[in-house]
C-alpha cells in the first residue's frame, strides 16, 4: 500500500493555486467547527501518525491554528508515565477521547503501541494482534457516541526524513527538535512501514486511514483540510433552536 | 436463573460458624492483598451491583474494612455529571480502571447503563445490545492487562428490600440513606429483574457473575469473602526479588 503511494502531490497542482484553496478550506473549518460546538451532538477525533519528521506538528500548526481554542484540544502522546504504564494501553487515550461539540487532536496515538514494540519484538506477534482487536473495540466504542475519528498517515520518504532530521542539526530554531534517538528509529525504516502496513490492513476497519503524501507540507496541509471539511460537511451539522 | 436462586442462606449453615469463618477469610484477603500490591503484576477491580437497599455499602464496609486503603480504592457510580454524559458510557468506568498492584471496588457501574435506560426503554434495544458488546470487549481490555474482575449481584427478596426500604423512613441512623425515588424504581422490580437476568446472559463470557444470596448480611459477606479469596489464591501472587 505505502510503497504504491507516492510521497508527492500530483504534477500537474500548482502550488499557489493549492495554498488559497487550503486558506479557503481553512475558513470553512472553522465556521464548522462553531456549529458542531454549538449542536454538542457530534464530535471529532483526528488522529496524527508517520514517521519522526514527517510534519505531525506542522500539520497541526498550519491546519488548525485558525480554529477556536474553546472547541479544540490537542493532546501529544510521548513515552507513558509511569502511571499510565500501569493500565492498559487505552486508558491514557480514552481519558483524551473527545467530549460531544469537540474536535481532539492526537499527536501520535494508540498506534504507537502496535508499533515501538512490534518494531522493536518487545511483545508477541500474538499480543500485538490482541491489540489491533482492541483498538478497534475502542474506535466501535467512541462512534457509537457520535465521535468522528479521521486517521492520517503523513507518508514521507526516506530521503526526505534524513534531509529533514540534518536540518534539526544545522538550524538553531530547530535544535530543539533534534533528538539523537530519531536517527535510531531512523534505522527501522522498514520495519516501521512493515507495521504500518499491518496497521492499515487491521484497523481499517471502523474509520479508514487516509495516507497523506507528506514530502511537500503544502500538500499535505490541502489534504488534511480537504479531508476534515468533508467530514463536517456529511454530519449535516445545524445550530440547535432556542431553548425555552 | 434468579428465581431459581434463594435469597436465603443454605438452611444447615451455622449463622455464627459462618461469621467466625468469614473473619478468618479477610485475615486472609488483607494478606494476599499486600502481596499483589508489592508484586504490582494484577490488579482486582469488584464490582457490586444490586436492587436499592440490597447491602451493597454493607459488603463493602464488613469486607473491605481491614484492608490497607494504599491498595484499595473504591467509586460509587452514580448519575452521570454533565461531562461524563457528553462522553460514551465507558469513558468515566475506564478511568476508574485498577492499576496494577489495586484492587478496585466499583459500587454500582457500567451496568447501570444496560438497567435504567433499559427498564425505562430511554434507548432501543439495539443500544442496549450494543452496549453489553461494548461491555464484553471493555472487560477482554483490562483482563489483557492482568485485571481480575469479579462481578456480584446481590441477590434479595422484594419482601426483604421492602422491609429494610421502610427501616430508612423509621430508624434516624438510616435516614440519610432514604430516597422517594427509591420507591419509585422499587415498583419497577420485574423489569429490573429480567435486564439483570439479560446482563447475565449477554455479560457472563469475559467474567462470570456471582449470584450472592443477600437477605442475611452474615452469609452475604461470607460468600463474597470466598470468592475473593479463591481469586487471588488463583493468581499465585509472590513478593518480588530484592531488586540490586
Amino acid at each position: 500500500m505505502l510503497k504504491d503511494t507516492s510521497t508527492l502531490a500530483p504534477k500537474a497542482l500548482d502550488k499557489s493555486q493549492t495554498k488559497l484553496a487550503t486558506a479557503e478550506l481553512l475558513v470553512k473549518i472553522s465556521k464548522l467547527q462553531n456549529v458542531l460546538y454549538a449542536q454538542g451532538k457530534y464530535s471529532l477525533l483526528i488522529i496524527l501518525q508517520g514517521m519522526d519528521a514527517s510534519g505531525k506538528d506542522g500539520a497541526i500548526k498550519n491546519v488548525f491554528s485558525g480554529i477556536n481554542p474553546l472547541g479544540t484540544k490537542l493532546k501529544a502522546f510521548k513515552t507513558p508515565t509511569e502511571e499510565e504504564a500501569k493500565h492498559d494501553f487505552l486508558w491514557r487515550i480514552h481519558a483524551n477521547a473527545p467530549e460531544k461539540g469537540m474536535i481532539q487532536l492526537f499527536n501520535r496515538s494508540h498506534y504507537e503501541d502496535v508499533l515501538v514494540p512490534k518494531v522493536h519484538k518487545w511483545v508477541s506477534e500474538d499480543v500485538i494482534e490482541e491489540r489491533y482487536q482492541h483498538i478497534n473495540n475502542f474506535e466501535k466504542l467512541l462512534q457509537s457516541n457520535g465521535t468522528q475519528i479521521l486517521k492520517f498517515y503523513l507518508h514521507i520518504s526516506p530521503e526526505e526524513q534524513q534531509i529533514r532530521l540534518k536540518e534539526r542539526t544545522e538550524n538553531p530554531e530547530k535544535f530543539w527538535k533534534h533528538s539523537a534517538k530519531d536517527k535510531q528509529e531512523a534505522a527501522f525504516w522498514d520495519e516501521y512501514k512493515d507495521a504500518y502496513e499491518n496497521i492499515f490492513k487491521k484497523c481499517n476497519e471502523m474509520a479508514k486511514w487516509i495516507i497523506v503524501p507528506a514530502d511537500q507540507n503544502w500538500y499535505k496541509d490541502f489534504v488534511i483540510a480537504t479531508a476534515v471539511v468533508e467530514c463536517l460537511e456529511k454530519l449535516k451539522l445545524e445550530y440547535p433552536p432556542l431553548q425555552a
